[in-house]
């Protein structure tokens, strides 16, 4: 099987940790999304930008939705292998796809749609707003990695 | 908003947990999992079927393809009422719809796949095998709350 | 075993979720702390304090330290007791002591205690700054349930 | 600060991920317990031990009690530093002390007592006895790292 490498793919590796797998012995359906968000922010990182510098900012990407399709199960200290690919670029959303492996097996596919939004603080409370991604923001989303 | 309420829907009520929010203020994307697994547990419990016996005798419900759209967030110490609907019905597998709603507002709606699975364990590894639903559980399945 | 009952102590019941158990069929250590956190934030919201409101006000209690001695383990669906006792309060601190019982077994017990402290935000990061317990609060954490 | 690094102490490096931070936009406390499991992960590894594999055999080292320090907060994205030291070594149990570091500041320090345990399938429960660590295990756990 290969797994795309174009210039709007980046990948990562890492294990799983004890905490993340259940009583079936194998990794909570739940913990996927954590890989995946690691993904996409290690994607992003790999272009130079920094999300926590952006969250500190208040540009938010939250998540809109979501479909994970689950084909083999990772279990403990699995060293997994994650693609990341900027699916879509829209001016107020964009979608990210994914596909982690154990070697040559896919185990997981899925997408990530998130939505552009910035936040401000209202008496306390943190209110967001759907706010267009910005140019040099696109620019970036656009090129290859650094 | 009217949500479904016929005899194969059940609803649950619970509160957003401090640690199950993020840096943005709202519930972090993937505890909408928990939340629908929650609902599940529940959902076969009203009908006589106790998850964890299941478990215990090697009989598992893998989640095997998730779709989710978040609409609106959940915040800490929010109390939702959660919707579970059995969907669909097969021989090998089956699934779950969800609506989660804070009063009168839907904030998250999907649904979860789950496969039949019968597990064997071979040298202290788990090994899970599709096993159709017996008669028993179609008819528990099939039936109304308890 | 008696546990603690006077007025300093409060109680709630819930049961173990599927997620919170790990590969050896257990309770997964670190979801302990989350349930001491549910025990205090009902143990507040038993003496008519918000734990919801104090954040929006930008009030926190965040954990400084912590002590667990696990004695049994609980399982999925377990039905589990949490007895919550604030055993020591002062100006700028407060400790909770913790018993999470299995009908008469006691499982798990600890403390945490956490740091008075009010949030600020400056350019999108916030500071949490020592402050001292309103008297109102103290008058509340020093009453019985409501 | 001097971080101690004789040869029972090991080090690793990780980032902070995004779930697991809270509404107050630092690391939920419970988080930490899992990243003291991956230091005592990677400890072993690093002396030839792979816990994945002694988890198959049936051997677990189960958490029995846990001290914390909280001192400084962590938050998403920061690069930490965590050290990992065998700090004593008894014929059924072990003691590991950690210190979280943000470059040169002390963030959390803290120990987890691990007890020696073999696990047992009996009717789809397991069961967890006290058992010796091994010799060829002690032999390891008082090396060097490889």
């Amino acid at each position: 099987m290969v797994a795309p490498l174009d210039h709007s793919t980046s990948k990562i590796s890492f294990r799983v940790r004890f905490c993340e797998t259940d009583l079936m012995g194998i990794v909570h359906h739940a913990n996927y999304l954590a890989y995946f968000e690691l993904g996409r922010v290690e994607w992003l990182r790999a272009r130079g930008v920094t999300y926590a510098q952006w969250a500190q900012e208040g540009v938010h990407l939250p998540v809109v939705d979501v479909s994970l399709r689950y084909r083999n199960a990772a279990r403990f200290d699995d060293e997994l292998t994650l693609f990341t690919t900027l699916g879509e670029l829209k001016r107020h959303s964009l979608r990210f796809d994914y596909r982690l492996m154990l070697r040559d097996a896919l185990l997981t596919e899925g997408h990530t749609r998130l939505a552009s939004v910035s936040e401000t603080t209202v008496q306390g409370a943190k209110l967001h707003r759907i706010a267009p991604i910005s140019d040099e923001m696109l620019a970036r989303l656009r090129a290859a990695e650094v």
